[in-house]
């Protein structure tokens, strides 16, 4: 809501056209939005400014813009919800604002919960053969630990995604950078990793198992106590 | 991570670095941003790319710009991690990509438990108080219903926050005007409005009462209640 202190922008005013628009149906997902210079025209602002709001909806994941196309092309819509959460999270996440401890408390919560509703629910083919192909490739032992780490936070965002709430996976989806973030800088070493990596494939099969068997309790628990227990192991951050 | 597919743009270079500036601080809350010629220069991009980072940074909630200062005084990086995230789901709502259900199924989750940590927890005084007055002025009978709805959000997200747990209070703050739009639309008359917002008074106070007496499962099931209560008595919206 504007007030004397901190008075709209003119780019603004273009984001909150577009939201109304969005809201209203008069724009839907796939649709082309004006090009830049009927947005100034309708919103009495300048080109400049259409074109801020524009790239701020880009990276926000609600439109896509071709790259060197002209500047009457005109953004697609698309959904995108997590590709927007994720960027601002993680900028959040930079500012060192989230404490660790808040992270991982936040996890079980999330994903434990996710992984019962995961375990009561019908499973899609597709996701179980991409989560069989990430434990799988986590097996690796000549992957780094970078890359398992990767591979590790897909599949937590993937299994919750079994849950089939929208908002719990844009959740988790902009937790993943935050996640892998700390999960990489607790490691102290090669050494320690060598020790921690045969428990974490043991404890990602168990939770697999759980939600396959549509053993809700076992999944919720399995999943709970390999958060804990990793942190446990591993460099206490701030 | 950029491929031939996704070509990074200029301005994401500026996010980029600052992004690794804050994590490794060089950069912390507070501090002035180099100014735009300085970012220009420093990162071989145009003043106008530099111009668009910025902005993006500033709707992200990451820098606050002073409107009006030219474009040599700096932005300054604040900490507002609500902001961004608020106004990125406020967009990806109004896109229609989150079934009311979920936001439901969402907020019985996150609410519950928050409820319940905040009960263990030692309070908060200055947020006890403010939440008493808004509860104070949800009784008054004058009180328009979208006011109603308004306050209603925010107790919901301040009481929420006494769990303590800042990511958990920035997802909250995220779902605000979301919940604030279903709540709002779930209601199809004023008679409709007339019966129910006497429940949601008292509902409120036993909310707050089980809180107060550090009554955890008393202050979950309550707050699970009064949201399964209100979605089971309004409109179903898709």
């Amino acid at each position: 809501m504007p007030t004397p202190e901190t008075p709209i922008r003119s780019y603004e005013a273009v984001l909150q056209a577009i939201e109304a628009d969005l809201k209203d149906g008069r724009i839907k997902v796939g649709d082309r939005l004006p090009g830049e210079r009927a947005l100034a025209l309708m919103h009495g602002i300048s080109r400049a400014s259409v074109r801020d709001a524009i790239r701020i909806l880009d990276v926000m994941g609600v439109v896509r813009t071709a790259v060197g196309s002209g500047p009457s092309a005109g953004a697609v819509v698309i959904a995108n919800p997590s590709a927007g959460l994720g960027s601002t999270l993680r900028l959040h996440m930079a500012t060192s604002h989230f404490p660790v401890a808040d992270i991982v408390q936040t996890r079980i919560m999330i994903e434990s919960w996710a992984a019962r509703e995961a375990a009561g629910a019908d499973h899609d083919a597709g996701k179980l053969a991409h989560l069989h192909e990430l434990l799988a490739a986590m097996d690796s032992n000549v992957l780094g630990r970078e890359a398992f780490h990767s591979l590790d936070a897909e599949f937590h965002v993937l299994l919750s995604s079994l849950a089939g709430n929208a908002v719990v996976t844009a959740m988790m989806e902009s937790l993943r950078f935050a996640v892998q973030g700390y999960v990489s800088d607790s490691i102290d070493s090669d050494d320690m990793w060598e020790g921690i990596v045969p428990v974490l494939r043991t404890q990602h099969g168990e939770i697999m198992a759980a939600v396959l068997a549509h053993d809700g309790d076992g999944a919720a628990t399995a999943l709970s106590n390999h958060i804990v227990w990793f942190h446990s192991q591993t460099r206490q951050l701030p």
